[in-house]
């Protein structure tokens, strides 16, 4: 029989330490969140575990594209599978656009007059949107004829990353690390438009198979597989699925606001995944009911203090 | 001045009578239940319009397949935009294979020794989806090789709908009334594993910028555009994203159990969309917190019978 | 092994024909919703269950007060739980005051001004409040002061049913029948505001051991009892505590959009409460994720269909 | 315009360091956690602010007991308003019982057999709370009759928090520092089934106008006011109705897992309370979506270093 321990909040504390107090808690929400920042840790740690991320939401916008940069930096991400929407952002960003305070009650016909699109209380604006179209175009005019006639996303995002301007951006610097960024829904997406409009009158075939192989060898060649789930959607299943070839992940933390009782895979507990052949063992997963926006810069700051990176 | 108006339940009702009267209350639940009442009455009575369909989440395993055909052969759906798994879970079922009854508290390593995958509280069986491998590589030999050079997902699907024994499958009667039925995510489920095993041998290359020109082109011929967003996820946002070279969509109603606040398209409130340009108008909206499962043959049988469908 | 029963929608389907069907479902929320409407249909037809009906949330001002007085009136419910607020804005109703239709986007600091205060996208005028005022004073003025100096909050509720004009109220049919309602929270409502004020200058001790008592014997002398829990908070708990000196309720329906897995008591499954003696059994149990305002009625009407009722 | 500022994540900054940088992002959930975080400062700080906490879910057996404790020592708190179950379990721990780990996926019949009470996944056992019963009863008994006769929460738990031997429970030190307890919800817990016991055979009178009119005069005499909401329930309610009278509180933070489309005062926006006068201005004001009992540790190790407490 094991017993609740509770938390003593004291000033001068380390964000680790006060994580540590949470793990023993053991239960409820602090448990959970002591035990993923144990995990993290963990992971980062780990020089022979591929560490995989998957973002769904505006992780990129709503913030945290710089957290994810210096993960990269430091080879603590090893492979990002994202949607389309946080590529779009990253790239928009990455040609100087910043995005714009708004409400989430404003009136959207008034903001569509205004040329403003909204994502609950942030604000991109139209022509932020033209001239990724305009910058799309040229670009992918500058990568080969031969490699667009059969690309994956992930080739396709090392090219973009090549050629923004911003060194910051999370393309570049995953292009110049030669982290894997892969897109399965790309398609879906404001760049995915542009992508479509330029096949239109051009040579380019995105072969999504191609991504899949990438991922599948990625995921087989490594000793241990971590998987760091922000939001639910294609990015989660996917990267699950994939490691279903070596018998699943090792370990794996997600942090979602959905939830499972409609049976979608996004709100899913992992679990569930153990019977799908996708994770190992569930000693060493945790899934943390919460704002991935709020929570992983947390965790982050706290696994970096635990690993020393 | 308007005023709420309360409901009264008699026996003898219809279920169409008593959404009449939730629309009357015209706040809260009540109020959006019988607006999306009306919304996809309006839709059935019009010829002119297209129906759009978004599913995510276990809609076709969780037992509404049938409802989704009965409205394709009515020609009350048009289009339909679906996520990996539903198109899965009907091959499955299209192949003579059933849906278990479980539980949500099973455990998962025990599941996955005696062969069981769970959704929640429903299973299936792993020989089941081993079964679906088999098929589908017949399936796809069938298909000619010129035509699986270059496919999309939505040609694909018809013909597995046509190969199907189980005439019922929402594949095979898409297939038979030629009723598009697009998967973006097709690579991201079990079927999507089976096609790239595929792939690594035989000619295969899926083209989703044939599926975007369809969905494009449908969307811009039709004189009007009603979309039916059950779940969110990719489907949703496909389903949106696809009607803004029209300038949106007319009308549209979602069910979701996700939330905004978090920022993700899934949870997103329709009116969102309209900043985007991918809906018209705010009137003609309305988003239903619930569970799509439950709530849309509810609304599908009111719909009916204001309808006379 | 038990199989999952597709759904087939039919016009002309009644409300319990097509509640039958999600039963055979079995899983996810058909098979909740299916089972929770059989359970409902039970007890609506079992003379020897007393019926308890917990309320939290706007279901009164939320259009819903007319289907909860005609289940009163056909005894198909023989106790109520209720929070201050929905006994508040029966009280409003029953005075002649009207809710209003506003938005949930409204500016709250306009809405002060203007004498408007707002449930989600529902208003109620300062004035009515007001008015409730000087009519409690009244009221309370009515009622015998020997009574006052130790009243149970059931009895205070039968005394304003019956000085209310409104005949139709939920206060007043509930006192007509002698229909307990309680609200052990009274004190945390606007009509609790006016009580309050009232105890300044007047004998006025409300006693809720009183109340507590009535609803244990109540619950102890019946041969088998029923829970139905609109919404989670107090009265969710209030019906289930007082049901454990008799070893639990017998059967329980809840429908509520509070998650779990915060650990409060307004989200947990009512399994749950089988480990505190509160529930007897787990087969006659059900917890539907939705919002009650839109489901209670829908499955009224079908359990009226079922019950002959 | 205002541009959204993102974050980075260095090892050896500060947590307050980390939500100073959130603050900045301005959007989605990392502005709201920054300014929740800047509004506690600024509360902690504030020697005039008379901070008033709102506990609802279990923030007490949860781990959180310390946190509250440590809070209410350093006159952070200077009232709070609970749910009779976290006094309970606050009664419990301080009789030297300890809350067990459990399972979420625990059988609650076995667990109802063995003795264990279940809250989500955390355990209590029977015995536990047979002694609070007879402890109860002792307490009671050394309360003179003529106090009992009419007695305020916050007096009865003073009283119990004095006999309490653990002086490190939240009812001692509240009790030693003169920290106002309410429970406006006694009756609805494990000690209110106590006390009702207790009333059937000993003079026994709660009077909750007594707690009212001290919550009033509080609110009436503080210079400011500032609302620390965890999780929703009558309590919430009960801090905000309290301080109409003064025209509504100054500042507010509030972190719910609750949504507002039910319309539940739970789930409710903050702002909607300016529209009832209980809140005076919506600049300072905040609602984070998340986990009370992960969040406001956090947040609090944060402000403490913020305000240099």
């Amino acid at each position: 029989m094991s017993f609740v321990s509770p938390i003593r909040v004291k000033r001068g504390m380390t964000t680790s330490g006060l994580a540590k107090q949470m793990e023993a808690v053991q239960v409820l929400g602090p448990g959970r969140f002591g035990k993923a920042v144990r995990i993290l840790s963990e992971m980062f740690g780990d020089q022979q575990c591929c560490k995989m991320l998957s973002i769904a939401g505006p992780i990129v916008p709503g913030g945290l594209r710089n957290v994810l940069v210096d993960l990269v930096e430091k080879n603590l991400i090893n492979a990002i599978v994202t949607t389309g929407a946080n590529v779009t952002h990253d790239m928009l960003e990455g040609l100087g656009h910043r995005h714009i305070v708004g409400s989430e009650t404003d009136n959207d016909e008034t903001l569509r007059r205004k040329g403003l699109s909204r994502i609950y209380d942030l604000l991109v604006k139209q022509k932020s949107i033209e001239h990724l179209e305009r910058s799309t175009r040229h670009m992918l005019d500058r990568i080969p004829v031969e490699e667009r006639r059969n690309i994956a996303t992930f080739e396709l995002l090392w090219h973009f990353g090549t050629q923004l301007k911003d060194k910051e951006s999370l393309l570049s610097v995953s292009s110049k690390r030669r982290t894997p960024v892969f897109c399965p829904g790309i398609f879906d997406s404001m760049l995915g438009l542009d992508l479509w409009t330029y096949s239109q009158l051009n040579p380019l075939f995105i072969n999504p198979f191609k991504d899949f192989s990438k991922l599948v060898n990625l995921s087989y060649e490594s000793k241990r597989v971590g998987a760091i789930v922000l939001g639910g959607g294609m990015p989660k299943h996917h990267v699950l699925i994939a490691n279903s070839y070596r018998g699943g992940v090792d370990a794996a933390i997600q942090i979602t606001l959905d939830r499972p009782e409609g049976g979608g895979a996004s709100g899913a507990p992992l679990e569930e995944a153990i019977s799908w052949g996708k994770i190992r063992r569930r000693d060493s997963l945790v899934t943390l009911v919460g704002d991935a926006l709020v929570l992983f810069p947390i965790m982050t700051l706290a696994a970096l203090e635990n690993s020393g990176k």
